[in-house]
């Protein structure tokens, strides 16, 4: 019975993700990146992707093990080397306008806990990085990123393998329970667009964040617009690039940053869990880092880039998120970020400076980086308010619930 | 205690496929071609490849199940498709003489069994396929092809996932069970290599088959030589292009094949297991196909190109095979075509040429082709001869006892 019902959910899964996630075009192509457990997702994936009309499905699958033994034996020089391969196929999906999946779940933590962590740290493909930002932050590509439980994901979780215990959680969070998940997620869209609505109307000169070990105003960009539920890219393909997403944010400007930020759970950072980080900002720079686990990690990180230790993202969670309805804290950004408050290090997005030109977006203020780490800040205990140029103070967000109305 | 065996088994395979199978050489860059499920002999391989100074391992997994999505739902013209990234990755590897690990092993057979066989054997990359067939047949890969026995493989032969059993036979058939399994493949190369010294010395004019519905003639070319044991790279790499291998081959005339062959195992064709397989020759080409199962597959695949209905090889193996020995039919090319004599349609091998300008190759008699498919053709009961120009016969295998002496 459990196989039927995980087969059930893995199709229905498949479904969205083909349909609303990417929604996928008859003619169009799809890439995929995943692991190699994430197989029996990707198949069906492959098969929901064909009957649509996919021209072709084009499978990219990694190893953990295989990067292990990179971070472990390889030469420094090849630990953020990409193949050509892995960059040439993103730029041409780019090219063609392709649909893209990306798929995380499992962890990683348990395996690489043997290595050095800020060899692991380094351990990332930067041009691929690079083809791939800016494949998505250019509305290229029409992409979506979602998860796949594994054992070992769900063993980093509850300390067992329960997996059943874990899709149970990943349906409610993606509304697989709901009659008709599509139906449910256009409305939670519609939802979190009336939401961006309002804030960009607000216009906002600064977001104030107040909680435990958080005190910090975040400057805006005039002309900044909010965004969450749909994305769109450069040929009109309405897509979501998150499944789940539960968020409205937008870019703040890289260099109005002052106070203290404490990130509310851990955080999986290319493979090292990240505990107890604390950030303090001066000028819109990271200017100290502490963490009690993982503080290598952070600062191999911000040394990407002059971008990397600046702010790319501000983003609003409320507690009418299905993922925070779950209770579980995930160790998977893509979940535990759309049941929190958050905000990013590294690249900013341009789609947040419709009406500016792209020149002068960093003269602006709109940060620009290789890296972009999203890390949860809080939830309930965490007081969230815009604060217009005049100094009005307005509340956003008060015990988890949504404080601003039209 | 299993598992401990499995690990020092899979070990020492990874050893002998980095060392021995490819050679690898300090500095040099290591692909690897898998399926998902045979990751964990991947991630040894990597490791291994890093400690003898790979400068990186660059893993490329396929999924059965992925490949079934597209037979089963895709769009014609995207069956013998190949993505760009896929030839270009290959083209690179052949331009820097990379090292180049092919796994195989898994059943396709019991997956692809509601599949239409035609599709499923017009379902091969063929741009890829060129692009791989050039790297290697030119010598600018040092190239090994291995197995990993899986769950699925074990079945496909056992009737039950016997995975131990299988082990135990594929270990005896790759000397891993020897206390210095290199030591035992440079041995037996030395051996092969006096056979094909041997044979090349002999000049023979044709080589004769008969056996159980076999009685063919095929006509081999002036100035052929026989190879075997290790293989050369264009930069003087030694490898070893199969593992195992107890094969010495050549490559024929394509115009000169009379008579008819039975294949005496059945073999994998692309996900098609063909069974009962028997052709007719004239004048060099296969003017008949008739098969109790995957007639339809093997004509796919003779009408791939005009040389793809003539032979590109000729191979020898006697009795003294580890893969004979282990009494297995593996239903895996790379094994059976080890353990008895084999033949194959599609491209013959310039390297079979070695004092013969390549423009001449064609003129010569050498067949080219877009396709190479080995079968089994007999053991014990074939009785294979040399023909000499003046029309002398000279046993070459009786009973599967080596005849030839020097």
């Amino acid at each position: 019975m459990n196989d039927d019902r995980t087969t059930r959910r893995l199709e229905a899964y498949a479904r969205l993700i083909v349909r609303t996630g990417v929604n996928l075009r008859p003619g169009q192509e799809l890439i995929v990146q995943a692991r190699v457990e994430h197989a029996p997702l990707v198949r069906l994936v492959a098969e929901e992707a064909y009957r649509v009309g996919a021209r072709y499905v084009d499978v990219a699958f990694a190893d953990a093990g295989v990067r292990h033994a990179l971070v472990e034996h390889g030469p420094d020089d090849a630990l953020d080397w990409s193949p050509p391969w892995t960059v040439q196929r993103i730029e041409r999906a780019s090219e063609i306008n392709a649909a893209a999946v990306g798929v995380s779940g499992g962890s990683d933590s348990a395996l690489f806990a043997d290595l050095d962590t800020g060899r692991l740290a380094r351990a990332r493909p930067l041009a691929y990085t690079r083809a791939w930002i800016s494949g998505v932050l250019g509305g290229h590509l029409s992409w979506s990123l979602v998860a796949y439980p594994t054992s070992d994901w769900a063993t980093e979780i509850f300390g067992e393998p329960d997996v059943e215990r874990l899709w149970d959680a990943v349906a409610h969070a993606l509304r697989l329970d709901e009659d008709d998940p599509a139906a449910a997620w256009q409305a939670r869209a519609d939802e979190l667009e009336r939401r961006c609505e309002l804030l960009t109307d607000r216009n906002f000169d600064a977001i104030r964040y107040r909680g435990p070990g958080t005190d910090l105003e975040v400057g805006l960009i005039a002309g900044h617009i909010w965004k969450g539920g749909r994305d769109r890219t450069v040929t009109g393909q309405v897509h979501m690039a998150n499944l789940p997403t539960e968020e409205v944010f937008t870019s703040p400007h890289r260099l109005r940053a002052e106070g203290t930020l404490r990130a509310s759970v851990p955080f999986d950072l290319r493979g090292t869990i990240v505990e107890g980080l604390e950030l303090r900002f001066a000028g819109g720079r990271i200017v100290d880092v502490r963490a009690d686990h993982g503080a290598d990690a952070v600062r191999a990180d911000l040394a990407t880039d002059e971008g990397a230790s600046h702010l790319g993202e501000v983003a609003l969670v409320d507690g009418t998120s299905r993922v925070g309805q779950t209770g579980v804290t995930f160790r998977n950004t893509l979940f535990d970020e759309n049941a929190r408050s958050h905000v990013a290090w590294g690249t900013g997005f341009g789609f947040a400076l419709p009406d500016i030109p792209e020149a002068e977006h960093a003269e602006r203020g709109l940060n620009a980086s290789s890296t972009h780490i999203d890390f949860m800040i809080g939830r309930d205990e965490l007081e969230i308010d815009g604060v217009e140029a005049d100094g009005t103070v307005v509340p956003i967000l008060r015990g988890g619930a949504w404080q601003l109305t039209g």
